[in-house]
């Protein structure tokens, strides 16, 4: 922590990291307001209170470090447009509760990430800031919605990000970008005072804020530093759980599943996840237990209702405002056509539908806790898509992570490798589970396009044992990327 | 813990508490299923298992004690008719979740206890069981939804039972019988498989499972038993907060509030309240501060929405299936007519009403999350009604135990006094809240109608701070009442 004994002045570090951060966005496109100027100078303020608190008090946990937010955090005084052109020019007059929270832990907030136009694809693109593009493959998707996020720090313009995640937003940018990533439970991380595009008041599924990081390490720091403070202070909707400083499991017993039960993961994603298997095998920490996802093909399509209960009329409002065309990634969602895609269900609910969906949840949340319980289980070890990242708007389903909203489970990726001509094609009749399967299954057409491209495990925890996922995440990744950092 | 030392075998207990229920029940028509033979062989068992456990392992916390609990919960091979003629003859499954924890943690399940038709009213009265009286005074009522457990406890026909509360029903009859009774946030204590005649699905405001007690020591019992146990375990919709063996406040800031701005208390109930601050304020422990609840009279309006959601015919159908007639507190409630009452919107919502309803609510909630905090509350200390127990069928409103469950903060009623001849009547135009105020205002008729029924005070946490609650309400009670044990 060189910051905290004054190896380096708090300006020095905001200064390189808005420098960084500068270079990042020219080279892909990936911020949104850029607030270096009150970084800087709020640097300097800390700069002079560390001389204070050195003669008594303790350093807040953050205090100084730099931290990179998702552009629908809003920060007083700055736009919270999301990529909606109706949204432009309304400066904030509050902090969200998580902004506000970082500032009084210390936090340095020097810039917002880049989302896609409704927030609710996986191409983070819109008509006010552009499309952020990938680091490692501009043909490439940067993945949404926290893409400007995820491709800011894969290009270390930010080592600790926020982002929000109701069906992989925090996760997808985490795969495509080659950073760890955590969707904890909804309500742990305060969420209050994030622009949503969905009707107010809607209840359901929620959003759950997370970190993105460079390492595990400072995702469980961020996790801790915001469990072990009054989350409560900050938001009548947090679930305040605390901080308990655990001790994990002497020997972990990790469920290992191949595939979601919905899409065959391609040549890559199955030799990442054998690559960590096998190292988690060779380790005395964990025991790997070989297991097949409870069937239940309903709970996608309940999801995609939740998502969209009041069907598209609240996102056409928005768009209407200005009138502006719809990005490629929105249009082939079929928001505004009301269509069944696969992300949204097209039809809006009764009160009626909306308690028929929360009762089968209830089944299904049933049965994973048995699932979960009975296995003895302390984390899920699966990819957390069946591909790497895609090609530009045609990242369509988010099956492996959109589950762990569902069940509102904290849930973690976990870079483990990148794309290598090793991976050859192989046929689409692999692909076990028919023809959208396959569809999916052939996007992956080689090393020759997709090499260098990061893979990615994801870990998932029981709902609201956030805390024992993030040591649990650590321990596991310390075993598979250890020996190489 | 004479059980656990073995002073008294298991047996011995359970067949003392079997004996005073069954005279309990002979006086006040409390009970509705009767295990007192499945006990005292449950008994038998853990005598024999004792001695096992003496040999090495830890007893469980809830080891030989018998526990009543409201007959809303299941426990297998018994009815949970909940006070419906069409739920008779129709025994249960599988035990619901606090049933199961509660015997895994070495409770003796001896009995279920009365509640009313419909589980809707503050009279514990319907035509499977009939009326549960008071134990003090059979023209008044022994409160509702968990009136059967009030008069129970009353009579020490137990010392520790287990309620539901979604607007009052643990803290209701608490007032009536002179008891301790605790509603915690919502999901801390498990609920799953409780029969509730809401539409299934149903959300908004949930219904919370909790303690009733003699002493305040034993609902920090039972709430710490469940808590430091994994609750998550038991149902798939807990709330898993961790007890933490919490160290209280040095000097405890309680914020005095003297009415709930709907009704205006009664003589005895302000004298009570006066009583308790008085001792408070002679106490180095407490800082007491006036405080007015935040202005918002919509709540009340929105809890009785939340209520029905869907109007009444899920309850017409389980009504009509047998035909039965309705006791008059459920008459008197307009459940049937779909009128606008104390207790019921009247009528049925949409999606879009139910959203309407979440937003109106998370701004209640801010404002109170304000109150909270701004003014540095430990607890609220207020009474928990305007009024001691009503004569029979007249308790039609929960404008003060209600917000709590509206806002989902922990509540616990705490028996300062009872109404003694000091207590005269005075003239209804002390009523400061309008015309309905005056008319609930002029019940109490007086000591010669009243003498001897119990004063309460009601001490309200934060959101999911029930441990903290817990120890907060020990410290106020033990200065409240200390001299007297």
């Amino acid at each position: 922590m060189g910051i905290k004994i004054g190896t380096w002045s708090v300006e020095q570090v905001t200064t390189a990291f808005c420098k960084r951060a500068a270079i990042a966005h020219q080279m892909v496109n990936c911020l949104t307001e850029i607030l270096f100027d009150e970084a800087i100078e709020r640097a300097r303020q800390l700069d002079k209170q560390r001389q204070e608190f050195i003669g008594g008090k303790t350093l807040p946990p953050l205090f100084g470090l730099p931290i990179s937010i998702k552009d629908t955090f809003q920060i007083q005084g700055h736009d919270t447009s999301t990529g909606l052109a109706c949204y432009v020019n309304a400066p904030a007059k509050e902090h969200s509760a998580i902004a506000a929270m970082l500032l009084d832990l210390g936090a340095v907030l020097y810039c917002k990430t880049n989302v896609p136009q409704t927030v609710m694809t996986g191409d983070s693109d819109n008509n006010v800031f552009g499309r952020t593009l990938n680091p490692r493959n501009a043909s490439m998707t940067a993945g949404g919605s926290t893409g400007g996020e995820g491709a800011l720090l894969a290009l270390r313009g930010s080592v600790l990000g926020v982002g929000t995640d109701i069906g992989g937003s925090i996760r997808v940018p985490s795969i495509c970008n080659g950073i760890y990533g955590m969707k904890p439970s909804a309500g742990v991380i305060p969420h209050g005072g994030t622009r949503e595009l969905t009707v107010p008041g809607t209840d359901g599924v929620r959003s759950s804020v997370g970190p993105m990081a460079t390492t595990i390490r400072d995702c469980a720091l961020f996790l801790k530093s915001i469990m072990q403070t009054d989350t409560w202070k900050y938001d009548s909707n947090v679930i305040s759980l605390p901080w308990r400083d655990l001790k994990p499991s002497k020997r972990l017993r990790i469920g290992l599943v191949e595939d979601d039960g919905f899409y065959t993961p391609v040549p890559p994603v199955r030799r990442g996840l054998k690559k960590a298997v096998d190292k988690l095998q060779q380790s005395n920490a964990v025991d790997i237990v070989p297991l097949t996802l409870p069937k239940d093909d309903g709970w996608y399509d309940d999801l995609l209702s939740y998502y969209t209960l009041m069907g598209n009329e609240y996102y056409l409002e928005q768009l209407n405002r200005t009138g502006e065309p719809l990005v490629p990634s929105v249009k082939a969602l079929g928001l505004l056509s009301g269509e069944k895609t696969s992300l949204l269900s097209g039809q809006k609910t009764t009160l009626q539908g909306f308690f028929d969906l929360n009762v089968r949840r209830a089944e299904v949340a049933n049965t994973y806790l048995r699932f979960f319980r009975d296995n003895n289980l302390d984390a899920i070890l699966m990819p957390p898509a069946p591909h790497t990242a895609l090609p530009l708007d045609n990242w369509t389903t988010v099956t492996s992570t959109g589950l762990w909203n569902y069940l509102d489970y904290p849930a973690v990726v976990v870079p483990v490798d990148v794309v290598t001509d090793s991976d050859a094609i192989d046929d689409a009749s692999n692909a076990k589970y028919g023809h959208q399967d396959a569809e999916l299954y052939k996007l992956y057409n080689g090393p020759e396009f997709y090499k260098g491209l990061p893979i990615a495990v994801q870990v998932v925890g029981y709902r609201h044992q956030d805390e024992a996922l993030a040591a649990t995440a650590g321990i596991l990744d310390s075993i598979i990327n250890g020996e190489e950092l």
